[in-house]
């Protein structure tokens, strides 16, 4: 029999994951448009002063991403004011603000020293009828003049259809292809309520990849949980460029969060990502953006969430005391994080027990570990027990052992 | 110009949201299993005394899941003793356990009075090495054996690798191969580590499903946050169980969250989910989890986070206000909840504010609205503002333009 491993037909990294690769794929070379100052300032809890903003902003440029995305100056007075600021503190990332396609809201962007303008107009039917009132030719008309009055300041500029995946095919292809051919840097795909699927992501951007020459950023909601896969599929099937918040805040549940992005990415190319991002700086602007708008770190964050790497049954402790890849595909570590084994449940195995009894300097047969073991279980069927419990048992068991008597109490 | 839209190409539901179907999908009939009471009791935070165990079970049989998994009752003696008793509570959920396959294990599950045993061995190199240390000819032996037992007992039986997108294709397709023709209910596979990505997903699962005659069940660990996309790629290559928890809750970050699939899944087939499922009972039931292992329900929990249906920036508000599909793919409604338009920030819009005037009584004209905005945005300017801010100012301008004079200050 012939062995074909699955990891061997893809990606193999070195943590043991596997990701596969098209022909016009750029997850090898992803940029990030962090957008925590234009879509997390849309997230309902969010008020940023100008000082956060500031801080917030060289936190993102440490961890390295590429863009910082900013909302719109035609916002507020002191929108325009804190935009001006951020432009002016010479950081490495680009610095973008997101507006309207009008000439009005173009004339105060440009106005304001950023990089780069992303420009976003509804095409769906949706938003034809219960936003901007446009027409496809009244859009058409509006992107070229505003894409023409940016490029002549010599700023980047990006076109983006909103809800691009309930809008018309012909009428998005043909407003790409338009564009692109006017010179935009990069045309904008954006999931706006969050309802395509990875597959859908691949075919449209694949589509898009056919007619246009220049970059594709994406943008992906999370109301149906698809924002971290639809951000890898668009990147496999051409896209460049991906909007991330840091924690995923944004309108309603938000997008793609910055740090499940990387924990993605980490998987498909460890080096790309750990050579180009401050990974170890994740969990800081994770606390920052968290303190900033007064939420709690969800339990179940990727990387930095409170258990993403902890191990507790039996079945999994033991082996990851052996190789903690078996349970394992991305190395705490490489975030500056520590693993841990919860040792202190009924679910637990002799092999923990062992281990946490050598951590104690205590050594006993494997009899008596399995023995001990099932007099820690037996405590933690009455009641929720601690590591601190465990140990008692352990250290008490011991001290029996030498005394030769048997001990059924926990030691206080 | 013939017009495509790319919904046209899909499934279009009631909602407005799209997805596309294969031939072989799974979609519009899948069948979940909860494991809030076995992988669910693998998180760390989780202890579940019996009378806890029993509310859960019970609260997930009227959500409407399809099977309840419960912890192997070969991990503690209480354990076995709440399988049994859960076993008879009636309920119309069926009851299986998870155990390590092998006969131990399956002497004590057939006794409990489940109705399946859902049999888990480990088939990734990682998994033989650092776990087992069984080689794939012993896998077989043994499987086959503890298959044969549990069959003659009229107990359904599911035989599920490990890790098994990190395991060699041939061998996994000779495993599932010899399972099925000794007929099983069900093949599993699992993403036990979260490393997969959905088009690996379809092409495993779909090269399975060429391989076997029986259902297909999957378990994706959310480690790179794929695990919902996952078991949507899953029903669409033909599988046709996914395992969730409440909350997602289970080993590190968990697996495929129950809510989360919910909302992946009233986009794909609303008619069918909204039939089945009780699913205005996913609010009560996340609360009855989460305070059992005491967490906070995320900020950006899927349909019951704090902002799922939260609307803050001036463009979605005024097109929510006209129609909640422009930003929403889900009707909150369908699940009892709440839209809301966050009109107190200064990135608010004038037909926010004019429907924050209506609801107060308030009628301007459009000139009155906008100038009234402009002082809504000055104030968020300043400092973090309320509801009752913006009601001052509206009201404060309502009355100033009753008397005829300016009014700049907010009104107490």
């Amino acid at each position: 029999m012939i062995a074909r491993p699955i990891a061997a037909l893809n990606h193999a990294t070195s943590s043991g994951g596997i990701r596969n690769h098209s022909d016009f794929s750029h997850v090898s070379c992803f940029k990030i448009i962090d957008s925590t100052l234009r879509e997390g300032e849309q997230f309902s809890n969010a008020f940023f002063d100008t000082e956060k903003k500031i801080e917030i902003a060289r936190a993102l440029d440490e961890f390295g991403v590429d863009y910082i995305e900013l909302t719109t100056p035609a916002a507020s007075e002191q929108s325009r004011a804190d935009c001006e600021a951020i432009c002016k503190l010479g950081l490495r990332a680009k610095i973008l603000t997101h507006i309207r396609c009008n000439m009005d809201d173009a004339r105060i962007a440009v106005e304001t020293g950023v990089h780069g303008v992303n420009l976003f107009l509804g095409t769906s039917s949706f938003s034809m009828k219960s936003s901007h009132g446009k027409k496809m030719s009244d859009v058409h008309k509006t992107a070229l003049e505003v894409i023409e009055y940016v490029k002549a300041r010599n700023i980047e500029i990006r076109f983006s259809s909103e809800d691009s995946f309930r809008s018309d095919l012909v009428d998005l292809l043909s407003i790409y292809q338009a564009v692109s051919k006017v010179g935009v840097n990069r045309v904008g795909i954006a999931d706006t309520v969050g309802c395509a699927n990875p597959q859908q992501v691949y075919d449209l951007i694949k589509t898009i990849r056919s007619v246009v020459s220049c970059e594709i950023e994406t943008h992906f909601h999370n109301d149906t949980g698809c924002a971290i896969a639809n951000a890898y599929s668009a990147l496999r099937a051409g896209a460049t460029h991906i909007d991330t918040t840091v924690l995923g805040i944004g309108e309603r549940n938000g997008i793609t969060p910055l740090g499940g992005l990387i924990a993605c990415m980490v998987v498909a190319d460890r080096d790309y990502v750990i050579n180009k991002y401050n990974i170890k700086k994740l969990k800081a602007i994770e606390q920052l953006v968290a303190d900033a708008v007064k939420i709690d770190i969800p339990f179940n964050n990727y990387i930095t969430g409170s258990c993403a790497f902890t191990h507790k049954a039996g079945v999994h402790a033991k082996a990851v005391l052996n190789n903690p890849s078996t349970y394992e595909v991305l190395n705490p570590a490489d975030f500056g994080i520590d693993r841990c084994i919860n040792f202190a449940s009924r679910l637990t195995g002799w092999n923990a027990i062992k281990a946490r009894a050598e951590a104690l300097s205590i050594s006993l047969t494997d009899a008596q570990y399995k023995e001990c073991t099932a007099k820690v279980k037996a405590l933690a069927d009455t009641r929720e027990i601690t590591a601190d419990d465990t140990d008692s048992i352990i250290i008490g068991f011991h001290d029996a052992q030498k005394l030769g008597v048997s001990i059924e109490c926990v030691r206080k």
